[in-house]
């Protein structure tokens, strides 16, 4: 499982960082690749990954500003090209899919595949699920409706101690999916087996946070709690707190702040002002390494692999 | 004056080649930059070149294809960041107001400028005067409406022959400019003075034809004609004609005919198809040049300089 920063700049594309764009890459599945945001020029940036459009087969957009959103038609229409692609869901706030029907009607853009439409109609929508993993949404703080992401990855189940089994004279049998799947048996003898003899305690699956442009606000640190990563905007520095709160933004502080009183694992700022040279650049992870530790400053082209948790035992 | 191809591809963007945009760069007044289509990214594209989103002050959209358009609210987003900016023009077909708006409003963005729309209502609209320049639009023969562009240049006034009037005993007055604007005058003594003795011809300005996606058509010929440079879409070889015409493109070839029939001086293939290698590129431009031998194949980043006529004396 691993995240692939596409754009990491804020409003505008610079040189340095292009316009938001993250994506997910499944590793247990890897034929899926799921977007979060997609600024202009985000197709473009799939270049130098490991995966193209076609690749792409759920879409979340956390808001609908241009920095956001502008990449989509380009990347929607590209993704039709090979034969036989898949549908496409596409979760975001109202407006994304009159957004969407709007650029590809206005073009005459015929695509090869469905899109599946879900628009957020609630501040807090109900948890959606997606294969292995579920997803919850929440409302932000922004000065336009902006929703925040939590993905959980399902438990991977413990492993079973075959050994064990065959220790007890059992031969491989339905019986022994009932175990791994945490039940305890009775076996035709009247024996009683307690599946936690057998099986390891199951693995917790990941948690990943991704949120959009937002003041610091509750919603920020619940989708967060307890996230193995948490990717949050830090759009200013300290120094320009008025900013980012007359703008809906946050400060790397502010970020960090989000992050520890969520007990994250590790935070991610992206969404970086244009404004701040390199040199201010450090000042942001500084500012909020100083709150949080185990902070990063994400780059285009960065990747980042969340590692499986260890086994609670 | 100079043309900048910054994006040179047909349908999707490439490594290699971009989306379609053409700068043209008026030298006589440097301040602006004038647009012919806008493929997603092309706002990145200026990065490398000496003018950003700010400079551009008409735009003229050839058609509504995606390729030609998706980077028209990334490029009018950004032009709104610096400081007292002024009007845009953007030409077009009629589509191409209500694409921009629900594109700037969906992102509720907010200009700071205007975006002053001239949307084509027939075949053969009237010719706009922009400064010392002259456009006019054609419709040519493509899936959906489709415009061809020509620009021309106002003639330069011939040289003033100061010596030869200080020898006829005049100093500078209002008399030398209306000479210099090729009237004869007569003098108070009653001395008739003939323009033509004292000033050049005037020099021709210079012709550009710029098409959209096109099949050849008579309007093509009638757009390039005489043409300093005829910049025409190439997306197939000729062994894929049936394709071209299938798809209301043209071919190399085709191209190349279309500027021997309009007697233009310099033709300039662009809107490749991503399906040809380099090595079939060079196919391309043989192909032309085996019609059309002073036929150039474009390149992203290419640079184009129309060089000022000879007088005609
Ligand atoms: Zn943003
Ligand atoms: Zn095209």
């Amino acid at each position: 499982m691993e995240l692939i920063f596409l754009g990491t700049g804020a409003g505008a594309p610079s040189r340095r960082r292009n316009v938001t764009a993250i994506a997910l890459r499944l590793t247990r599945d890897d034929s899926t690749v799921w977007l979060f945001d997609c600024g202009e020029a985000t197709q473009h940036r799939m270049f130098d990954a490991p995966f193209g459009p076609n690749r792409v087969d759920r879409v979340f957009i956390t808001h609908l500003h241009g920095d956001h959103i502008f990449g989509l038609p380009g990347l929607l229409s590209t993704r039709s090209f090979p034969e036989n692609v898949g549908p496409l869901r596409l979760y975001g706030p109202p407006g994304i899919r009159a957004f969407v029907r709007a650029t590809l009607d206005g073009s005459q853009t015929h695509l090869s595949y469905e899109i599946q439409f879900h628009e957020w109609t609630s501040p807090e929508p109900a948890p959606v699920r997606e294969g292995l993993y579920t997803v919850r949404a929440a409302l932000l703080d922004h000065a336009i409706p902006s929703y925040g992401y939590r993905v959980e990855e399902a438990p991977f189940p413990g492993r079973l101690h075959a050994d064990r089994l065959r220790a007890e004279g059992l031969q491989p049998s339905p019986l022994w999916s009932q175990l791994k799947a945490g039940e305890d048996v009775t076996l035709p003898d009247g024996r009683r087996l307690r599946a936690a003899d057998f099986v390891d305690p199951a693995e917790p699956g990941r948690v990943i946070a991704i949120l959009g442009d937002t003041r610091p606000c509750k919603a920020a640190v619940e989708l967060a709690r307890g996230a193995d990563c948490l990717v949050h905007e830090a759009t200013f520095l300290d120094r320009h707190a008025h900013l980012a709160s007359a703008f809906f933004h946050s400060t790397a502080r502010q970020a960090a702040e989000i992050a520890r009183e969520a007990e994250a694992k590790c935070l991610i700022l992206t969404h970086v002002s244009a404004r701040y040279e390199r040199a201010e650049e450090d000042e942001i992870l500084a500012e909020a390494r100083a709150v949080f530790p185990n902070t990063l400053l994400a780059h285009d082209g960065m990747v980042y692999e969340i590692a499986r948790r260890k086994r609670d035992v």
